[in-house]
């Protein structure tokens, strides 16, 4: 391509509204623009990456044996009122009314239209196990869209649903879609992991999350350094202390802790680390027949942190996870947030491992201006309810029992899972099983957000300089920039000639052919379009035979032989 | 692929909701189902037809020049008010409130949304001439959606804008996009015609329809058998006839002609053929000052046929062309349609050509019950306004001065249009001129109907047995079809060897390796789907080192040395 004829639509400036770095960049590079709240135009820079992804994840998706299908984007309602969801979803779900008032949605996600679909096709257990994927645009109406193509409202996915007779056949597909999701961001460049993540109210055995490495992720990741462990933190367990108990060494006693509520203020104020205290959360219990929600409280290690997707599993405890209302606490326990201890506290209680390994610790004292020091289990409150309602810590032991944990931070790009019956028993999808029995079908699905996978990709390949893109996803490999192009014939004449040699062994090549371009301006917009090899061309190099290379993550260019440049790059680059 | 692992979803029987044949042969070949009113999944098999549509028009597209974008099937209805079509649009504009209740619609169309782009992006005359495209869904909630995807309410269009600071500039493209639109429609393997289009209320210099030629075309097509000359018959012009009127002959008569109202009763009762009479239709002249809409007459010979996209163009007549209410015609002149006639009418008359030209014609007597014979121009009338509104007819002089015309039958599935400034004028999409002054862009749009083009290549191109692919968007080149595949070693060996090598040579080739399925029914089924070359594999055949070719519209089938049929095949389908 030549930049004469391509819209290089590069910004000086970062946009004001952009927040994330992928949303600058992608919008300082000309790759995307805003048409409305959540609603992105893609310019020919970013749709040449997003064309890439969308082409890796079809083939991959095609050599594990998924069959591509096209669903519409407009669902009509009565299918969503067959799974229920038309009632659950939220405002997420755009809903409108078609011009003879028949209720449709935009679909941000396809379950209902496939299974209608494969009930219909597939009858016989011989026609299964069958995966069907297509790479479609979907709309969730985000109450806040942000972050660019992160979190629009409009974006693409490669959605899959896959259908069997049996469990077993499920996890063989489930584990080949494993296989090739990590095949997908392997050769998309990426530093990715699987992680194994909450499967939600749904159920169903397993579920992975595929995280993209990076600073800015969103979500914490445990990782073993023992093993390749890895889980979402909010779904990696923290294991219960190996060793027994410490043994009480210190009397319990109530100190004054005037003003002090927060667990900073009192250790600093009582001389103790964190990790000798403990806090109290209170909660609001499971809704009883009488529909009120009695209080709970929740007692974990002060350094630690609460874990709302395993408290709200706990027996007893109401989900999604709500915290009391202060006044509720005042008005039945008599108490204000910051002075609550586990000590003589009349409301079920259940206590975080970590806390309850504690010897001699510090609580709030139940009593406005107090704390208790010196507190012991069994001896000053009886022995509680124990569970893991904590996120893990680096340094915690890894749950497989190999190595110690590490937390990093990814962006979940894709997630495979087990469904189960969910939407084939509401739906009616069954098939005729071996004894001519009327079975329902069991479902697995697996999503990859395409458009998210473009951002995740800057996140974390970027520097000040802009996108560094990773070769299999770059708009174009290589940017050739000629130095005087119109002034020079020795310099039009080469850079044409190297274009046309790197275009025939397959490369996509950026001649930089604007004729009133300067050469700092070219240079700073490769940079900032993180194309990941340059080419400068000039007069001084080529008449010692020299063209100038550099990386785009090279700190330093190299001079090297023109008759040896297209050799050059095809060892560094893998097509 | 191998049988086994696709879904074929080919169906014995014709649905019956289906009323065009490619929208019947889609069903019956497993390429569709409904999902609901006008809108489609596509199954494994269509997909792959859909997507080398896609392949070839982008290949061309990106060889035009043409920069591929891809902009939100979600658009804020701020855009379509500024170009006034956020009113102008009836209920095919599909509108929704999103949850902030503000207003949006699913494009039908994108020029708003690639104005308002590009009126950001291009400042300059040095950044145009500029041709952006996209492969993108689409949605017109049509009134009453049918023929499949023929006409559906969601579906898939190529759409391209360019932007111009010149008409020259514009013509340029215009022409491009024309060879392209040509060398799109030939690589797809369709017989089709550019054909002048009508512009409509745009305006603008030119218009050409690009349409697949079948029986079952809903327009007609006007051809020159002298020239390349082709037109829509909505704009083809009649030309004058090139001889004076004949003289009068006959006296003027008036003749009882009781109950005969139909040119066809009137000539059978006189016993004249219908090129000898004339009709006349009362249609409502365009609005005056004071609100009223006079009436005025429209004059034809009694064989042809109104236009009405000609008629609503001359002056004084309201377009969209209404033709009067009867009851308004017996009011105002006292008379009921099938009794009215030139001669003596008291309201403004425009004669075609053809009837103008007419000696001693038949006409409405305005006196019910009675027609005049005999009837002259000048004589009896006074020398009417003339001008063309009438459709071509087959035999008509080519009105490019060479040959004759005939007329086929098209599907229309492309348009290519020199829009002006209709857009840029209203959206302010303006670049600075050689003089630093702010000059309005000159617009063009270029659509393809992606999807229509799937079920199109299938009105051309089927017989009784079901579809018959061209080699170029055929789901498979080659299906494999053997014999006992699971009783004989020889034939599943040499189907294995076959399907290897032809795939290798590049070819999309379809084993048909389900164990249980009988010949008949494969070969039933290869027909269907229209896979346009078929290898049958048995051991008789291989007792003799032969395999059984039959290409698709073949009437024989051919044995063909098993050591031979690779290169036999790559003489007959280029890839």
């Amino acid at each position: 391509m030549r930049s004469s004829r391509f819209l290089i639509a590069t910004l000086k400036e970062t946009p004001s509204d952009a927040e994330v770095i992928s949303h600058k960049l992608m919008l300082r590079a000309g790759m995307i623009r805003k048409s409305a709240s959540g609603l992105y135009n893609w310019l020919p820079m970013g749709l040449r990456v997003l064309r890439k992804v969308e082409k890796i994840v079809r083939e991959e998706m095609n050599k594990s044996g998924a069959m591509e299908v096209l669903m519409p984007v407009v669902q009509p309602a009565e299918l969503w009122e067959e799974s229920g969801r038309w009632q659950q979803y939220g405002p997420e779900l755009l809903r409108m009314n078609d011009r003879h008032d028949r209720p449709f949605c935009l679909g941000p996600t396809h379950e209902e239209v496939i299974t209608d679909l494969i009930r219909n096709e597939i009858k016989s257990y011989k026609q299964l196990p069958a995966n069907f994927y297509q790479i479609q645009t979907k709309f969730r109406d985000e109450i806040r869209p942000r972050f660019g193509v992160m979190r629009s409202r409009e974006f693409i996915m490669k959605d899959a649903y896959s259908f069997h007779n049996s469990v077993e056949s499920l996890q063989e597909t489930y584990d080949v879609m494993h296989a090739t999701y990590c095949s997908i961001f392997t050769r998309l460049g990426l530093q990715f992991r699987p992680v194994l993540a909450d499967t939600g109210s749904i159920g169903g055995a397993f579920s992975h999350e595929f995280h993209v490495l990076a600073d800015s992720g969103e979500d914490d990741i445990a990782f073993s350094n023992g093993s390749d462990y890895a889980a979402n933190i909010e779904k990696a367990e923290a294991l219960p202390p190996a060793t027994p108990r410490p043994a009480p060494q210190h009397l319990l006693q109530e100190v004054a802790t005037p003003g002090k509520h927060s667990i900073e203020d009192v250790c600093a104020f009582l001389k103790v680390a964190p990790q000798q205290t403990v806090k109290t959360l209170i909660v609001l219990g499971e809704v009883r027949a009488d529909k009120t929600q009695p209080l709970v409280a929740l007692v974990l290690r002060g350094d630690h942190e609460l874990n709302e997707i395993k408290a709200e599993k706990l027996t007893g405890v109401a989900a999604p996870l709500t915290l009391a209302p202060e006044a509720r606490i005042k008005d039945e326990l008599g108490l204000s947030i910051g002075s609550i201890g586990p000590v003589g506290l009349q409301i079920p209680m259940i206590v975080d491992h970590a806390a309850a390994h504690l010897a001699d610790f510090v609580c709030g004292a139940n009593k406005e201006g107090f704390h208790l020091t010196g507190v012991n289990w069994e001896r000053d409150e009886k022995a509680p309810l124990v569970a893991d309602i904590r996120n893990v810590v680096a340094g915690d032991p890894s749950p497989c029992g190999k190595g110690t944990l590490e937390i990093k931070r990814g962006i979940e790009v894709g997630h495979i899972f087990q469904l189960g019956t969910k939407y084939s028993e509401a739906m009616k999808a069954r098939v005729l099983d071996e004894n001519g029995k009327e079975q329902t079908m069991i479902m697995g699905c697996y999503g990859i957000g395409v458009t998210r996978v473009v951002a995740a990709a800057i996140e974390q390949n970027f520097d000040d300089n802009g996108i560094i893109w990773p070769d299999a996803i770059a708009p174009f490999h290589i940017a050739i920039v000629p130095i005087n192009i119109s002034k020079s014939e020795a310099v039009a004449n080469k850079s044409e000639e190297l274009y046309a040699e790197l275009t025939k062994a397959g490369y996509d090549v950026l001649l930089m052919d604007d004729e009133k371009a300067r050469l700092g301006a070219m240079l700073a917009d490769t940079d900032l379009m993180g194309i990941p090899h340059r080419i400068v061309i000039g007069d001084r190099g080529l008449e010692a035979g020299n063209v100038e290379y550099k990386g785009r993550r090279d700190l330093e260019k190299q001079e090297i032989a023109a008759s040896d440049i297209v050799n050059f790059l095809q060892n560094r680059i893998a097509l």
